[in-house]
């Protein structure tokens, strides 16, 4: 028997409490650990909840369920850094293993969390940190810990993903769609932590950890979010085979003559429809994998809500549970510190879309701004529009700085009536 | 230090040797491990491999190497039932930990395997053996121990994914696409174990095991191949918003009055596009988990290949390896015996194609067939043709047995001029 202290018990803590009511006998039938709940901490102890928990377990006092020695495994999910932070040191520190789903606590304390679960000898377990119910911490720290891992892509933010589906699929404005997105209870009243791509970068800190063995953390991470977005992109995106999705990207980058180089960021993006990410709908998540033997691996699934979270940390509860029985833990993660790319440094192949007036030697004067800073096209289309003419660019990878130069440059060419659009493309070399 | 004993050196072991020679030193880096390759038994020791391997490490003996007091795990990647048994089952005796990328001993011998680690209280790693590179056992066996598992859907042959693609998307004919795939390597000269569906039971099998901690064999596994899947059958699945794949099926079905039953099966089917698994082209494989708690789940990747499953293997080889040295064990699988569905009993939605005589009463009387036998018609479109009419029809969901009897009343009617094609519908409920 392993018994279990749980911190918080909103969403995902209620699902995680009947989960383990649903599928207790079950799970000891397949594993011989019967898990019980000791101890709850709540805000609230009068609130109503969906889930039954015998009152005698509810408490105010999260310290006292970390520190109660009727508690052998802490599962936090009440999110953010402070009291979540102290509660696991301490539980670490016990001696007692912990399962979190704190993305944003793991974003900018991770390696101190990994080195205290190292001292203490314990687990610290947080696969529903990243993409909820999707299996995709285990097999990065487990299945592919002997892979070169080149580049991690992720849709890990739900809720723009819904809003950009919506407006791909039904024409909707962005306005619109967040206000649906609202509704239907996917994005908060103020929806800046996923609109601008704050939490798609927190989860990106933790998967840039993971697949290079480097400290990464929330405030490396280089962000845009989806808020600029328009119809307009999405039609144009459509037309040339591709599809806008708002995508937190790391990888590491060779440098001669230094160390390699981890780059992280998220922003939205052009991707190849034919690409697996392109199918991903809705509000479902997924991380795509490319690995230097393994090659493209894409993990997809729900990455929000209390059942799927629930249920990843429930997995993670599990596992720490019979490790705690064996008397052993999961391999235990060290991070090296590593260098973070600058964001202009960066390659990246860009799509740029300009109204032109029409008249000759346009092509030549807008060519001759590209190659200046180096930056080389790979393919151009010309049309003509109702007063001028419309050209639609993607560039071969090319440094940022110089795209952005390019750019700067290209608003000062008085042949140019207006920029319409001008968004990353990834997925398609 | 860990001394490996490998069995075979043909594309996946070569690549494994290969992996463990770069990446040797990250990999004691991350997880202090250092594999070293002990003993290599092989047909030809004279062959020329496109990796290096001392010539001292090679063998004949496959059973020197697992009795060898200087190997400490044991990889097997000769493929087929025996020697691969008796190998293994000695290895494990010996409290040798084994990774194997072998479906074919898995799918039949699955459950002596299970209980002979157990008993040797070793790992039996085989993440190579389902989809090659894709994390899916793991996550089956670890992340979603706790999870209800519902079904499991998979593209789990490259071969037969690649022909469909190359129809789907080029036109090409049944016949000139295995040709082509036969050319680029990825079919065997005698193509029956891929095209007829055999290599895709053996995965269901051992899937089926996985999720329902069941003994399933090949044997139970009813299956259909795409050799009679015609260009045809492909356009109008496209037309309706399908496309045709081969799909591995298991789940489990809740028996009123009896023991929920297994039922797996393997066969040509028609897939919404707007389903994940209809994006999986070219050779790719995917596993598609349907879980209670966590929703829809889908894992995507290489399926075959030296380089992806040797990743798989050299992943194991990891895990083994610290196990090993931890005095430790993954969870074992016990597998319970639960009674096979019969094909017959199962539910599934049917597309029925059919060329009729046009006039009137035609309707009637085929919906007459169709009501006597108890199966319901979802949805159906008549239009005109050179000499009649055709009818597309797509049921609901009706026993399989029903919708045969139905099929064979169809062929009786004379109104009927051709059964133009019958396909099984999954996902669009």
């Amino acid at each position: 028997m392993v018994r279990v202290g749980l911190l918080g018990c909103g969403n995902v803590g209620g699902a995680l409490v009947q989960l383990i009511a649903d599928r207790g006998h079950e799970i000891e039938a397949r594993t011989g650990v019967r898990l019980e709940l000791a101890k709850v901490a709540v805000r609230s102890i009068a609130r109503k909840r969906p889930v039954h928990i015998d009152e005698e377990l509810l408490t105010h006092d999260a310290a006292e369920v970390v520190s109660d020695p009727g508690v052998d495994v802490v599962v936090e999910v009440i999110g953010g850094v402070e009291p979540a932070r102290e509660l696991i040191l301490t539980a670490l520190a016990a001696g007692k293993p912990v399962v979190t789903a704190n993305k944003e606590l793991l974003a900018n304390h991770g390696a101190e969390l990994f080195e205290a679960a190292s001292a203490g000898g314990v687990d610290l377990l947080f696969e529903a940190a990243v993409a909820g119910g999707i299996p995709i911490v285990r097999p990065l720290r487990e299945s592919l810990v002997g892979e070169e891992i080149r580049r991690v892509i992720g849709i890990v933010n739900g809720t723009t993903n819904f809003i950009l589906t919506q407006m791909t699929e039904h024409g909707t404005s962005y306005a619109e769609a967040l206000a649906e997105a609202q509704q239907l209870g996917y994005a908060e009243r103020d929806p800046a932590a996923d609109v601008e791509g704050f939490d798609a970068g927190a989860k990106a800190a933790i998967l840039g950890s993971l697949a290079f063995g480097a400290k990464v953390v929330a405030g490396d991470v280089y962000h845009e979010g989806i808020s600029n977005v328009s119809t307009t992109d999405i039609d144009f995106a459509k037309r040339l085979g591709y599809v806008i999705k708002l995508l937190a990207i790391t990888e590491l980058v060779e440098v001669p003559d230094g160390p390699a180089e981890v780059a992280v960021r998220v922003h939205p993006t052009m991707v190849p429809v034919s690409h697996p990410l392109a199918g991903v709908r809705d509000s479902f998540n997924a991380v795509f994998v490319e690995g230097a033997a393994v090659g493209d691996l894409m993990f997809y699934g729900r990455g929000a809500g209390g059942d799927p979270t629930g249920s990843a940390v429930l997995g993670d509860l599990i596992d720490a549970a019979t490790n705690l029985r064996k008397g052993t833990h999961a391999e235990v993660i060290s991070l090296v510190r590593r260098p973070i790319r600058p964001i202009d440094d960066l390659l990246t192949s860009y799509y740029v879309n300009l109204d032109v007036v029409d008249r000759p030697g346009v092509l030549r004067a807008i060519a001759e701004v590209f190659e200046r800073h180096g930056v080389s096209i790979r393919s151009m289309e010309q049309e003509d529009t109702d007063d001028g003419a419309r050209l639609i660019l993607i560039t071969h990878e090319a440094r940022e700085a110089s795209v952005q130069a390019t750019l700067g440059d290209l608003r000062e060419l008085d042949v140019i009536l207006n920029i319409t659009s001008v968004l990353r493309v990834v997925g398609s070399d």
